[in-house]
């Protein structure tokens, strides 16, 4: 449908460029009566936001989020909600420089050979700026599947470069900039940070998202699988080039007598499966992880060509993250919280329950 | 949609269990004027079908399609393409032993828990046989996409259990049972899927696939993303549990400078995206890899529960793969096929090049 | 979604032209556990056949469904749901003398500028024939609407010519040919439709579909209300050319003073909004009024072109009705059935009543 | 898709409350380097704007539009457009009174019964201020039709009580409030609407709508036929009753052989059909007309019921049109370029001419 839009009864339709006028959003199906403020949404936007630490992009955008519709004496009407940031600290010109040409390992090529015309400022509307309506979106389905099914989702930093972080500490996550869930390693990828930043440098990461109180029966046979679904949700976030639901690449030298996730009358007695069986949900934790590439936007001279084909050498400037897999952690969140929203409701579409 | 269909505009509906009357499919949205016969069909059919050889199930479906309408005097009109497969060897009576219990690692639970019901002969609308209308249904878009852009698709087997099949020799891949592309590990993998046949174990496989001479352009941002919709509809074969596109998840310990694919005026000097920019193909050969785990139909006992919720021990008898991964092959083709006529069919709707 | 789907959640796709070899449907989205057989579709089927009675097109159809998959142990499984009905008395060799010729009325032309192809048996996909799936899948509908809430619908002739028929008794609407509810018109209508055989000519008609025991609630603002896809629905079948919902057009002269339905404590005053009020149900019977333009394929000749352009006289052979409008009752049940079907689900969904 | 979206590639959705912050739009799929600015939309919202004569509502908006996203240096880029407009006199105060009371003839009993809440500030969603947006929208359409195709879109007010007025003069349509094609009918038209707002009453009306030159083969068989799908979204039109195509109820006492389009080698004979055959655009002007029910916010008494399911008496006070006909011309134009450009698009993907 145009590619703006995702979900089929909580559907979540966007719009906005990078240093546009303005970042908005429309949810449609959103369940009536269930209690709504801004507040709700800014708090995962804030976890989002640039300019909130040294370590991300320095660029100074409050994300104030506005509500706009869908919402009456407090509570959703089940019409569709507008939403909307307006970009406050947009810097067009910084870009002039670099509108003839295609910075290497971004859209900027696809994006003109595709529509003949491309916004070059900060990438237009391929700028991970454009996840903040994601944030915002996905605000709603988790308020929504808290309250209603105590449904709780969790993302952090798993790996940055060669630096594993394990699930150590749920409290550890928020309490530093980089989503990381152990607290022996927190200094160690400040430290990382630094050196890419001095360097000019960036690095990938991986991040992992969980899902807890899942019922089970979420997810439709046989394309429309909510493995397929969230891997549909969580590619098209900006950078992400890999994913893996629960043991993912690990079974590939696997034998499927190690691999079963075996039940007894107390449950499952493993989760290999990370939470999905047959492309629905078990009840298990889900578990999945994501690999995103390092940003492109780096101030290491790379050779590209300009729009006449000719090869020039150039560096991006700009006010980028050295790793742009930590501020996709909400982001990872947010696009799972959809995709379960999505599913809950189609789910009791046919089947009656919840 | 309601799950069994996949597309916007090249548009794949299916039907079938794996025990019951016959499997079918819709193809809507074909361009008129295609040659288009059941052979063209029926050689892809072929590569997925069980009971090729020693090395798959032993199940015996001669998987003859029928082209029920869409056709006229040789060449597609326009209308909805219908297709048929009627079940041949179906054998409902092996599973009446199982009709109570849940088989671990398999869809039993799930579907269950879901709809209160379930077909539960071999898996019913769980099982891989369901793929075959996947098979047909990309048949058909391959071949549009070869006559008019010389796209080419081609999948094969990068790895299965600890053994990794390079691609060495494109004409080795349809020579061998397993879709290997190097003739030296032909006999090892003959070696590995025999002494897991003996032992009643299975395993996992890795298996890549590609697509050649794609123009530029295809792919929606931001959420139906090519690499976004591949990811969809890939995810949606049974046993993918992992997914990467370009180097993957190798990202995520590599530095921005070592990752950008530069470009001079002779094209890109590397491909470590995989073909894709921002969402939409580069124009570079595109690359994605699968991880498929191992099938938990297998001979050695496991614990899991009945109807009752009680705890019991079971063997899956019938007639199963050692590696699902093999015949996966054929199936993540079409899939990949299916994206990419749709993204042609979308992008020519609102660029109305091609 | 290419035109031959219809449905958010209950989702009918179909396929088939009229002397290919079979018309076929995918019906998807079906709530699990409905008892559900073959025979619960043939019935409608048979009330919608041609050949049943002199006054209908006298090609021989059994038009004997079949279910091909989504039913276990007889009930319904919430898999997709195949139909298929083979094509028996197919006789493309009436239409060789017409193949260069563009039938006046038909959509012979319009095809051809479309496709650049088509399929002039009997109008190929156009044709009438391809409601038989529509009934087969409203059918399904049906039945969950009135076993679970008791929705009943009804359709019958409310004018063929100048000839009126008022709903004087439901029984005799069954009763006769012409789903005629007056059983003093119905031996007027077979004398009009006799003479109309015997001239070679043909008549338009009005028809009327009720529902009642609708829950209020179905439809969604703002684009979806259940209006304007009813009018989706019934604007879809052949002929059909004008459509009201309640009193329709007699409002363009009414005053508002004399147009709204009041309410008291035991209930609505009137129903002249048809049962829908802001594009939802009201709980009131929901009437809707179509007009079918008579059939062009008659025996008297009129001026059209061939392929080349040229100006040609001729005649449309073949078996057709003298009034489409009686065959389109069925029909029109069928659509409002699925109508009704995929707004209960939808409804359930974001608000979880039912 | 929850309601609030239309359209399959030109796809728009919208938001936004009668009395409410502001009314907000997504317009997706529009093909690239279009030129346009906010006074290509202005033109049109101001020709269905209220307060622009004493004939209408008094409400003063100035629904003054703002592109948010998706437009650079002047062209389209591909990308979502956002657009927005403030409400600016909106008085919810006016409503305090009703707060309870479901006014006759209103959405206000299904809205309540539907979600169990409702924004009763002047019908919230179901407010016809909602379709400012659409007309938004539809200028965007209506621009690249003319500009790419040459084609016209024009309504006119065809009847109102019982005065009809016939296409005389294009020119007058635009040159009276009315939107009255029949310079002599006006200052009728003006008597009857004093007379009605003296009253306190208010009145239905027919409109008809035109397009030309649209090229032959718009419209998807079977279920997406052009008339079909301009049914659905014409008939989502608030206060829309009834529907006619071409003839539309006349066909119903027609003959066939009088109701034949005939061709010859200079074109058709005549347009009984109204520009569709088979659902597919024949290249003829396409002609609907829509019934619009009066009003039910009038100045004179009605019973109802309140909250507590209580007989109550009445008025519906605040700012109404005494006749919605009149407004709803530049709607009903907005709403078939929109069904037109989509299926434009739509036959581009599939066919790829254009």
């Amino acid at each position: 449908m145009a590619g703006n839009s995702i979900g089929q009864i909580f559907r979540v339709t966007t719009f906005g460029e990078s240093h546009g006028v303005a970042l908005g959003c429309i949810v449609d199906g959103v369940p009536p009566g269930l209690w709504l403020c801004e507040n709700d949404l800014q708090i995962d936007l804030n976890r989002r936001r640039p300019g909130m630490s040294p370590y991300t992009s320095s660029r100074r955008e409050s994300d104030q989020i506005r509500i706009l519709s869908g919402i009456f004496e407090g509570k959703t009407t089940g019409s569709s909600i507008g939403l909307l940031i307006e970009n406050k600290d947009a810097r067009p010109q910084d870009y002039q420089s670099i509108k003839d040409l295609f910075r290497p390992g971004h859209a900027d090529y696809t994006y003109q050979k595709k529509y003949g015309i491309r916004d070059y400022r900060g990438g237009g509307r391929a700028s991970a700026r454009e996840t903040a309506m994601r944030v915002a979106a996905g605000a709603i389905a988790k308020k929504y599947l808290f309250e209603h099914f105590s449904i709780e989702i969790q993302g952090y930093l798993s790996q940055i470069g060669t630096i594993c972080c394990e699930f150590k500490e749920k409290e550890c996550i928020e309490a530093n900039p980089f989503f990381c869930p152990d607290p022996h390693k927190v200094e160690e990828i400040a430290e990382l940070i630094c050196a890419l930043k001095e360097r000019g440098d960036s690095i990938g990461a991986k991040i992992t998202i969980m899902a807890k109180n899942l019922p089970v029966g979420l997810g439709e046979p046989v394309f429309d699988r909510l493995d397929a679904d969230l891997a549909h949700a969580l590619m098209s976030i900006n950078a992400v080039k890999g994913l893996e639901v629960g043991e993912g690449f690990s079974f590939v030298n696997k034998l499927g007598s190690e691999s079963r996730d075996e039940m007894t009358s107390s449950g499952f007695s493993t989760n290999y499966s990370g939470g999905i069986l047959g492309g629905i949900s078990s009840g298990q934790p889900l578990l999945v992880h994501l690999a995103l590439k390092p940003t492109s936007s780096i101030a290491i001279p790379a050779k590209t060509i300009n729009q006449q084909g000719e090869t020039v050498e150039m560096t991006t400037s700009g006010r980028h993250d050295p790793c742009v897999g930590i501020r996709a952690v909400p982001i990872a969140e947010s696009m799972l919280a959809i995709v379960l929203m999505d599913h809950l409701l189609r789910h009791r579409a046919q089947c009656g329950h919840f």
